[in-house]
């Protein structure tokens, strides 16, 4: 079917999030000729600005198809794509992808996903990509994917499909926690050096089977009784939620004796002394690293640039 | 001793709290003959401008002396009154009081507790009068009190002795996370009427083990996908944050099954429905109620009114 030589852009991929969209133009063996950073809009821009910031972004790249993933394809986003409800394989979730047309460009997006019981409501948008990034490096995954951040994922994959998942507001109850009620009065603004000791002793309490919810205080209460450098508090309290949202997690049935991390940076890091402290093992993929492969794998699979990706 | 006859003020208590003071002109039995509120000045005034501000408060009223209670000890208050390490009895906070003269009367401050173990401190000033109180009318209590608020604590007390509390942020939580997360686009901002049904189904799910944790993102998700009124939101959150202070501090030793909760108003409604879920006994004082008494009891204890108090 394709001719191109490779070196020619086949496909371009775009990671859109809330803050800021990263484009990169793929060939035929899904090796990055070029990327791009821009806005991202979502929330702001009406659905004519995103199709100008689309032709901004890929000016001069080839009129090839384009997939997105991320917040791009929610209501606020360019063109809505509809949550898939789990289990959901990489197969059904690359048929089930949205399309249109902007000038030249077959417009793709991948739909986000939500998991639903009795009590639980969930979401995930964008962090799909990421673990059908991981599938394509591994398509009979099973096990635990963890995905951290502002909105931390725990992820039950079970061959390949995703079964559930959870969300544990980790990193915006921190923020939250730190900025917004007494204990800023203990933190520091810079966020500091990392301080490996402070942050172990408070996950160890938690792990210990102490309460988070006890503790929160107890970070303003030591800070008036003994002082001590604002960076230390501020690792307690990383170390008591991050310790809270795994303790929470096991009990939610994410148990199991090893877990994979996507993500990047120091909170990585936290995520990984976490694991060691609770005795699982962990093995950590970047996730940005995982976006245009996965991209890419659904794009073939999807049909969307040519036979050649099965060959 | 005290000839004064019943009708005359011989004790001025001041409930001096963070945001404001409330004063009372006391007679010989403790009756309250006069009443008035204020502005606190605690973290704002000088130690000159609370002088002139208990002078303004007090006008008209006899230069008898006077006991406070509240924030008005601490650091940012008129004079600090250092904390008292638990165990403490009323008979010893009764003579830990600091005093000083300032003008034709005495003032007295009632310190503030605080607790610590190898994990964790915890402070409380204002809150060890409301406990005074309840003590007052009951000498010998043993049992759990609690008190709910922005820093909700609860307190081991044991033949009238406190002996350890704890304090958990629910209050400060339940802000912080329907003002500065993403919950607070599924939040109303007037409150709205109490909806049992919703507060009591989240606390439920927490009482049958789940996380609180894994909860908060829910009440987004499930108002993404299915809507609902934001009221009904509102109280699912609060319904978490409370039952998940109740959990951990079940886990946190305070696991008796009866407590008398001190406060007042619609917060106490849902610590009372929280404590009928979990099958617990509970006893409700007004929170308020009890600081005439608890002061009056501490002035005498002190000597500050006279024998009369003892007869």
């Amino acid at each position: 079917m394709s001719a191109r030589p490779s070196g020619e852009g086949v496909l371009i991929a775009l990671d859109w999030g809330t803050t800021n969209v990263r484009a990169a133009l793929l060939d035929r063996n899904g090796r990055v000729l070029d990327e791009r950073r821009g806005e991202s809009g979502v929330g702001v821009f009406s659905s004519e600005e995103f199709a100008q910031n689309f032709d901004k972004l890929t000016a001069g790249w080839p009129p090839v198809p384009a997939i997105a993933a991320g917040m791009v394809g929610s209501r606020q986003g360019w063109r809505e794509a509809n949550y898939l409800a789990c289990p959901v394989s990489t197969e059904r979730l690359s048929q089930s992808l949205i399309g249109f047309d902007h000038g030249s460009h077959r417009i793709t997006i991948v739909p986000g996903l939500t998991y639903s019981d009795a009590d639980i409501h969930d979401v995930m948008r964008g962090e799909e990509t990421q673990i059908a990034g991981l599938l394509a490096e591994q398509p009979d995954f099973s096990g635990i994917a963890v995905l951290p951040g502002t909105h931390s994922k725990w992820v039950r994959i079970a061959k390949g499909t995703v079964k559930r998942f959870r969300t544990y507001m980790t990193g915006e109850m921190f923020e939250a926690l730190s900025q917004h009620t007494i204990l800023r009065h203990s933190m520091n603004d810079a966020g500091g050096e990392w301080n490996d000791a402070a942050f172990e002793g408070a996950a160890s309490e938690i792990f210990a089977g102490g309460s988070g919810w006890g503790r929160f205080f107890s970070i303003r209460a030591g800070h008036l009784l003994s002082g001590g450098e604002t960076a230390y508090h501020c690792e307690r309290l990383s170390g008591y939620l991050i310790a809270s949202e795994f303790a929470a997690a096991r009990r939610d049935g994410f148990d199991d004796q090893s877990i994979v991390i996507i993500g990047t940076g120091q909170l990585v890091s936290r995520y990984e002394a976490a694991a060691t402290l609770l005795g699982l093992q962990s093995n950590t993929h970047r996730g940005t690293d995982l976006v245009w492969p996965a991209l890419f794998n659904l794009a073939g699979r999807a049909g969307l640039v040519g036979s050649n990706v099965h060959e």
